[in-house]
């Protein structure tokens, strides 16, 4: 039995995650679905990218984990790089799941089309908002409409300073010895094709194990079962 | 319950969409498989795109169908980017399923690799037809050799004109506000890597609900309710 | 029921592809899974391309087999279209299985990426070893531990001239007039992103039918009740 840290994408917090984690529990596993600083009722909304790292390295620093599988989700991939540069002793594996993998000085704007921030809608305390229907066409395309909009009424603003935020980084990914997987969800639409999460952002990994799964971008909502599973094959050794 | 028009591919009439609008129907959905102008027997093979695209308009109009949820399979997605161009208020969505997109002044021959028409077996009454060794290679590669033969025997000379005639359209499909989807079928080899129907085609649709599933390019033939399933999906909202 | 004749990869032997060979005969078919010359037991590892052609050439003149469906598995990719050029008159189909596929002048190290080769253990014998990082994340990436450990103890040292041998060729396999069929295992990791078995490799096929299915480069090992299934389809007529 191993024990998971499941770190959540933007705009989510780690209870979105939380059926993931019950069914993982379920099989005897210890499973940990923090939710990001930025992210937690209350937080402030100009949040950036090395304050979301501190609070998982703080996370597994209190709680005294180790040998932890590390997993990200979407922009959560930001999150576990960043964790592995900072305390690589405590990490048996990364996980990126449909995930953005940056190198040292990239954030995710450089990651994502050139017109993407302008489709978000920007509030005045520095978030940014996803609009239902990019939502529901490109994140959310293999639910039905009750299950799109239910999900899209849980979601939180995000500091859009951990999308404009350069990673900074010691070791890129695939320089890190940590081993790493990738799990691809065969419909995910959240990113056009050329700048797709697999292959384009995985080959950044160097060696890594692959998973492919049917679903789209949020299979916390429309298939954690699924999802769980490929969890587990990605970090079983 | 919605109701659905589905435009069949060249080489096609919309009786060979009957197992899956049947289907679709079972579930309670309204549905009509209008065979286009040039497929139809007795049709002259000098036909061209518009006259198809009028076709569709004409049965629309005729029928007075609205909030019509609207299909093109393969080279039916010419069809139904020119009758969402002259009768968008008659639609809710459009679905491209394995389907050419073309913008404003381009014919299918401009989509299609350059020596694709050689390919074809030329009629003396201005129509193409599909050499068998193509068809069941890369068309019906899903099926075994009897399903894939008698599926042959259905198919009717296309007419040629209907591959060269430039779409003539106000507007190009990414920039129509109506919502759209397009189905992917995995095994598809219809077209060739670097041309196929996705994820290159399917790009010039802008924002577009993705919906994948097995199977080659006749699925309305090897597999017609998964292909059901898949456009309900495509369609639901 | 047809007669296959199953070519294995590098540092495998025919052995591996018995549990694959014993369901197709269950089925009906006659299936033979010589081992090439350099994998038997025994065998010097200076053996290059040519030997291996002309062993699998020898079986099928020996034991007279004529109207073959001959596959081969990834390096013996190499072996069969060097088969079909020599002996044509005895085969009814290849079926390449996320398989090299080489024209005249072209060796396994033309189509790797130029680091390749040096991921790889070099032994005294003229030998190459693959590291079991590599084996167990970008080979058999849909196995459990124990299957990736217990399949990797069965391998056995390729000879390195089999990558570095040219193939000498009268006509390219695009050329040929043989069907062709390929298999893609969705999840093959084995060769990166831009060098793909497919679309990449599978390309240069020109005309062939394709057959996806999930799973790693070894479903040898991982599944073989699907590859024998996705076998059957790729050459059943």
């Amino acid at each position: 039995m191993s024990t998971y840290v499941l770190v959540h994408a933007a705009w989510h917090t780690g209870t979105e995650l939380e059926p993931v984690a019950a069914l993982m529990r379920a099989a005897g596993h210890q499973v940990f679905t923090p939710t990001l600083a930025g992210n937690r009722p209350g937080d402030v909304k100009t949040t950036g990218l090395e304050e979301q790292v501190r609070s998982i390295v703080d996370f597994l620093t209190d709680t005294d984990l180790n040998d932890v599988i590390l997993l990200g989700h979407s922009s959560g991939g930001m999150v576990i790089t960043g964790v592995a540069d900072r305390v690589p002793h405590r990490i048996r594996r990364l996980v990126y799941c449909n995930a953005f993998v940056a190198n040292n000085g990239e954030a995710i704007t450089d990651l994502v089309p050139p017109y993407y921030p302008g489709l978000l809608t920007k509030g005045d305390d520095g978030s940014i908002a996803l609009p239902f229907p990019i939502w529901r066409e490109a994140y959310i395309n293999d639910a039905d409409f009750e299950t799109a909009q239910r999900a899209y009424d849980r979601l939180n603003p995000q500091p859009f300073k951990t999308f404009t935020d350069k990673a900074v980084l010691r070791t890129n990914p695939a320089e890190m010895t940590l081993p790493k997987s990738f799990i691809n969800c065969t419909e995910d639409m959240a990113l056009p094709h050329g700048f797709a999460f697999h292959p384009v952002l995985s080959a950044k990994l160097g060696l890594f194990r692959l998973v492919q799964i049917p679903g789209s971008h949020e299979l916390c909502f429309t298939n954690p079962a699924r999802l769980a599973q490929a969890i587990v094959e990605a970090g079983r050794d």
